[in-house]
């Protein structure tokens, strides 16, 4: 996925690790340190920590989608940054605290913002990057993404990783990738639960646009509502998630969206959103 | 799905919301209001909650069916019943919270109901009738079965409903149908875990009628205890639920029909039952 | 699955309920009682849990595999020694108390060995033996394993095999062999996620040890380290499962292992573990 229309793609300036394009309230967020493999550098958790920020406020932004460029979607954590930490003289420890703090920071960000968040794999997704298509919403993907949680080859377990993973694909599923380190191709990932939807890479950019905008044309404060909801009650008993829910439920009744959606609905008309 | 020989289907009566049938054990309620999308109404909501007390104490009734008549299973909430309420002094939010209460009560009615409670889906389950689907303890379907969470469309998205569908459908599934409002086939919905099986239209009654005999035959007490616990322990960490499921085998080794059961197995005979 | 060069095996001795063979760190543990079904009687049990007891101090012992003779994987309990018990004076209740315990540790040892514990089912796996299965972090198969929790056909409904079974499949899927009885096959168990691969018959021995193999040739440290979080942040509300993870992550980061890991890795090389 490409964001070619940044402004901040000026062949003069250096280009900032996360290009973004704003299209009928689709944002587009685009890794862009392919060289790097899209690595979750400090400076990459830093960039897209603040684009996450913008979109959530930005009233223009309805939908965000989250892809890469290259063929690597995301390498996970910068392990020459890692491993440079060791140098420091507590042997990397509070370096170590800081960065895995960030990276959980950051994939939580992406769980709490009030807007949906889709991501758009083409190429490997491992470790950390993995992480982040996990902790997506939504994710789509090409019959050419892959994904892995590699960490026991190199002696360190996607321990963060399985977070996200084991609250996608069952237990079983997610110990093969953690334990094996080996790929599953974006058909296994489907089965999985880990993404929603595999696209011909040929149409990628128009089926994911169409695919963001039909969620997009949504009321922003219905799905506000809802997504906070979803992953709140999830965490509920049934009895405790079921009180919670018809609260949530109630209030969503009484706001102007609803009332107006209700009533273009049975009038047959297309409903016209205020986001209140 | 009908309940053809039902004493309420006289032509000179007015139907009640909910047909039933009773044949060897097992108990077809039908919702049969066609002409209104046999919406989750009022009326609807507490016609079935008093044929499901009732099913819950008649030990005639082994297992419950629950299907619909005509194109669409079960619409969700009565849209019509929803906007009325707004004209009252309060914006509706007493019958809102009324509504949604005893909704939510419903579903876990089914949830805590001793007998297994089978879902037979031959059209459209939209919203709470997707919830209701959900709820039950299995789904069958034919292929001419969708399954949607519209409520997104209409500014009010199925918070409530998603707390049945997503302890079904793994979480970027269940969101995808929330967040997107689009439907689902019989297929999809069996890949997500939300149904069980789908049969072929022509032998639906006939299949149905057997699979749910299969489990009419085996100990009502059995089908109690195991019911009952296995929600239980669902909701508990693995050792809590370990302790649980134990204690529960120990009684339920030294009910009479457990005796029994193991006793004509090793002699090889069929079991008679007496429920204690 | 055979332990043929097992030194129990001699003829002139009776053979040990479990045989055992280690090999290139993959130590396979075989139910070798295919006579008896390889019922979990309480020797069975004993033997078992002596097996796995050693298993998780011989540092020789990378991965466990747990397998079975005859074709039948393992029926559960022992029907018989449970009817025995109902001589006693009290109708056989402290029997049943302690073998189900027995049966519940047995299972969460498996689940608390600091090493990786593969299922290899070629037959039927009943009641306990399903979810003997369902309790080992993977499980492999041939087309010819079979799985079902029938004790609701015995009166005895399989509430300590839901525990395990309902942490791998969808509750409706679960709910269904429970309450049918019915047995699934290999191509559903790992559509349901209770197994992972299916493999050909005719090739079993050598894909197994080979597929045990990759996983016994990462470190042992990270494998301990990374099982034990899987299991722990799996019952954890999301933020609370990222501070926890995060902190396994920075302690597996300063192990001599995960250096060696990275720095093996970063230059290209294979990493030579110390177990530290």
């Amino acid at each position: 996925m490409t964001a070619s229309a940044s402004a901040s793609s000026a062949s003069s300036a250096p280009r900032p690790p996360v290009g973004k394009l704003l299209h009928k309230g689709v944002l587009r967020l685009v890794l862009q340190r392919p060289e790097k493999m899209n690595a979750l550098s400090r400076e990459m958790m830093d960039a897209l920590a603040a684009e996450l920020t913008l979109a959530g406020q930005d009233p223009e932004v309805r939908v965000v989608l989250l892809g890469a460029e290259g063929k690597v979607f995301c390498a996970g954590h910068d392990l020459k940054e890692l491993t440079a930490a060791r140098a420091e003289s507590d042997g990397g420890r509070a370096t170590y605290e800081a960065i895995l703090r960030q990276c959980s920071e950051l994939m939580q960000q992406i769980v709490r913002l009030p807007k949906p968040v889709i991501a758009v794999v083409t190429g490997v997704a491992t470790a950390a990057g993995c992480q982040l298509v996990a902790s997506c919403d939504l994710a789509l993907a090409t019959d050419t993404a892959t994904f892995c949680t590699p960490g026991v080859n190199i002696g360190l377990f996607c321990s963060t990783p399985m977070v996200a993973l084991s609250r996608n694909a069952s237990p079983k599923q997610a110990m093969e990738m953690l334990l094996t380190g080996e790929s599953i191709d974006a058909s296994t990932a489907k089965s999985f639960g880990l993404i929603n939807r595999i696209i011909p890479a040929d149409y990628l950019d128009q089926v994911v646009q169409k695919y963001a905008e039909v969620i997009a044309s949504k009321s922003p404060l219905t799905l506000k509502i809802g997504k906070e909801a979803f992953y709140r009650q999830l965490e509920m008993p049934l009895a405790q998630a079921y009180d919670y829910a018809a609260s949530v439920m109630v209030e969503n009744m009484l706001t102007r969206d609803a009332e107006e959606g209700i009533t273009a609905f049975l009038q047959k008309r297309a409903p016209e959103w205020r986001g209140e």
